[in-house]
């Protein structure tokens, strides 16, 4: 995975254990691609602390994730369950029955919520 | 919930953000029920300090779920999984349909998945 996405992903799942400030940094420098002397201007700081904060912060991110592992088990589950619902998408006998139907709309509704994650 | 079980879960996600020795004691006083002074006894400390160790690290894990909120989420998954299947079980016309039988086997492997956590 790209790093940006990668990024963002972490961000997603163990943001909320950095500072608002971490957090912040992080979000404009890949979420809103703005450039180091960017942020640094904006908060009135120097380019080096913004990249200090942006390293510190990355490195938490990885550091938890491995520990944690979540964000790659979520992307194990993403991936099955999109399978799962490729299968019974693509199931003759489950486009008329009611219950492969509602099953599938839950798997639906699943993805999303992993994805949205 | 039940505590323990609410615990035992907690240190599965975010165990590994704990110190060794946190993990050992609530391991020991939750998973193996040993009493606060079996374990004190047991590493040569006093009662006090075991419950000390017990309680900071009950609250941390309870500040990782309360920012992170990983493990409501994966019980929510389990739940909706756990329907999916269920239906799909049910389902007549799916009993003989290939696509349906092996989306339902990548939907069991899920669920033992989201429970192993």
């Amino acid at each position: 995975m790209e790093k940006v996405a990668w990024i963002a992903l972490l961000l997603d799942f163990y943001g909320q254990l950095l500072t608002e400030r971490q957090q912040k940094f992080l979000d404009l420098y890949y979420g809103d691609d703005l450039s180091l002397g960017e942020i640094a201007e904006f908060f009135n700081v120097s380019r080096q602390a913004v990249y200090d904060t942006l390293k510190r912060a990355e490195n938490l991110l990885f550091e938890y994730e491995d520990k944690l592992k979540l964000v790659a088990k979520f992307l194990i589950m993403r991936k099955k369950l999109a399978e799962a619902v490729n299968l019974l998408e693509e199931s003759e006998a489950g486009r008329e029955d009611e219950n492969v139907i509602q099953a599938r709309a839950i798997l639906c509704d699943l993805v999303e919520m992993v994805i949205r994650q």
